[in-house]
């Protein structure tokens, strides 16, 4: 019997309502000695690919023994599934929509939620799911109710078609995939993707037509724009102490070019 | 001596400044082992037809031994009184403005704080009694003080005056109380009271001039717009993954209309 | 070997991003017993003045063996410190940008902190100490490891420059330095300040060339709008159930004039 201790919450709730709130009360409910972690609840609403970008980006500064509790989920009150993953030290709780798809590289077990009524409370509303099944599910399995109570095993899941990068000999776009409170306008590039591309090459990078240099920390800057491998290893556009998305009328879905210009 | 585990806030405090912070210092100060769970501290400021729907759809869902502390109080400074009312499991504390007169059906316990100098911190502000009346006399109770030595039983208290249904043979008119994050438009019309007014007859809804398609789940709507009786069991007028206020420009206490059209 | 319960949160890395959580994560990954409070993570992007306010106006009301996580950071990546101060019952843990320089006064105990690459995850990003060195740092030191471990002691740091106030025989100009949720907009004026300033004399008080009059609570009040002391202590200008800020058109920074016009 594994118990679980932490709970981490990642939806698109917002916190002007009660909804994140009842669903902590439902949890405390089952588990008085659970511990919540807020993840964000400002996820844009019903935005699959930001939850699953933030959630890839978060899910391993946690504690083993974390439950991720993930409620984006434009397709409540339709047939779509609820699939519970199994994750080396974690739990991961979402709708079947492709927010949890990333994980699929490790080969983790996937089960489908299938909660009998006994362990839930009746009517289930066809609105709020996070209340009435998805926070049952996971107060009910951090007290270490065997998974196969509540569940069976599956195969595969939903698919999240993730905004892809395109590459020719001399050129590779990619796209903001997010942006963050500063302003900070952070591509779907990683780092080993990047180096792999430019290798031993000179390049130059462009967004919005301008081109903007790249920089290993935002101090080093010497033009109003900049572009830097951030803490997630994304290649993040910024403009110090200022916001890019502003200065550069930038939104998510803008492209990135990365456009080689001869060996260094 | 009963002792409370839990303490659930639902304030207009906001999430910018460091009144919340400043109330929960002060509460674990006095009682370190107390679990904090926020409902909400985004109630519009001063709303408390806005507090008292939230904390009515809100409360059921909680542990026993929960105190709510509900500081959403435009008469902060005033002679208005601080009442206490014991309901079942819980313990409720808000200033006496009708935020709590949803709980008078149930005839519960009430009582009126009083909470002599030797408890608190001199001196009271006159802006601030969140942090230093609310918190420690919250803090006092759920360590088990008895409320008598801080309170005195009273009889009754200020009733909100929240907005009615008018209704005659044919017609049922709500309004709008309520509009989530979502833009999801929340009336005061109940399920029992929907069905009792419209039995087996044939009947059209209406809001801002237009006619909407009841359904039961948000996935069975054909046209741009529904209503749903929602989660909280109310009358809803939703557009799926949109916002029916901004598409239909809903305010808040805008009528809907339930129209009888004969037998069905 | 002093342990530390509670941690207390004071940034600017808002609620919409997974900053704040992960923070979090890897606090609970270091001491699972930790008990984190959020002052408020929504200080407006890199002002420090807005932080010193906040937390001045708050730390004193938190319990004993409180960690303040303060991470408002416009030098993340430059060479700027990060300082811990032990004062009194507490420990904060700062970027050396000024935030902390009110606490100067009381002659606290300063360290720098200089972690051993042990104690860390690396490679430590340029772009997010919050998560690769501040929440290290305190989640090490409220498990009780011994400071010298990881920093060592200094004599100064970074002063902040705060607005001031300037005096003459029969005007005091104070200015706006915060404005809450609510609206309300507070200065700089202290009460001690006000009142050995004003003594036994008349005098008027002008915001934005409009007079407006002191009163002692919200409810006194008989104009459009007026002045209060706070329960910080400051000298605040409010409109009962509004907002000061839009209906005067106040930003920070605007001056508050207090004028003597003789004796009473």
């Amino acid at each position: 019997m594994k118990k679980y201790k932490h709970i981490a919450f990642l939806t698109d709730f917002g916190l002007k309502d009660n909804f994140v709130g009842v669903m902590k009360g439902v949890l405390y409910n089952i588990n008085p000695k659970i511990n919540i972690i807020d993840i964000t609840n400002n996820i844009s609403a019903q935005n699959i690919i930001e939850s699953s970008f933030l959630l890839e980006n978060s899910y391993k500064y946690f504690p083993a023994k974390t439950i991720f509790l993930c409620v984006v989920d434009p397709g409540v009150g339709s047939e779509r599934a609820v699939i519970i993953i199994k994750h080396k030290k974690y739990l991961f709780i979402a709708p079947d929509n492709g927010l949890l798809s990333f994980l699929l590289k490790d080969n983790p077990k996937i089960f489908k939620l299938n909660i009998p009524n006994k362990y839930i409370s009746l009517p289930v509303s066809n609105t709020f799911h996070g209340r009435d099944i998805f926070a049952p599910a996971a107060g009910l399995l951090s007290k270490g109710m065997n998974i196969n109570k509540i569940a069976t095993s599956i195969n595969t899941i939903k698919k999240l078609s993730f905004p892809g990068i395109v590459k020719n000999r001399d050129t590779l776009i990619g796209k903001i995939i997010y942006i963050d409170r500063f302003g900070n306008c952070i591509s779907n590039i990683t780092s080993p993707e990047f180096y792999n591309f430019v290798k031993n090459k000179n390049y130059y990078i462009k967004i919005k037509n301008v081109r903007i240099e790249k920089v290993s920390t935002y101090y080093q800057i010497k033009e109003k724009y900049g572009v830097i491998f951030n803490s997630f290893n994304r290649l993040e556009v910024f403009v110090p102490n200022n916001s890019a998305k502003n200065l550069l009328k930038i939104e998510t879905y803008e492209n990135i070019k990365v456009k080689l210009t001869g060996t260094r």
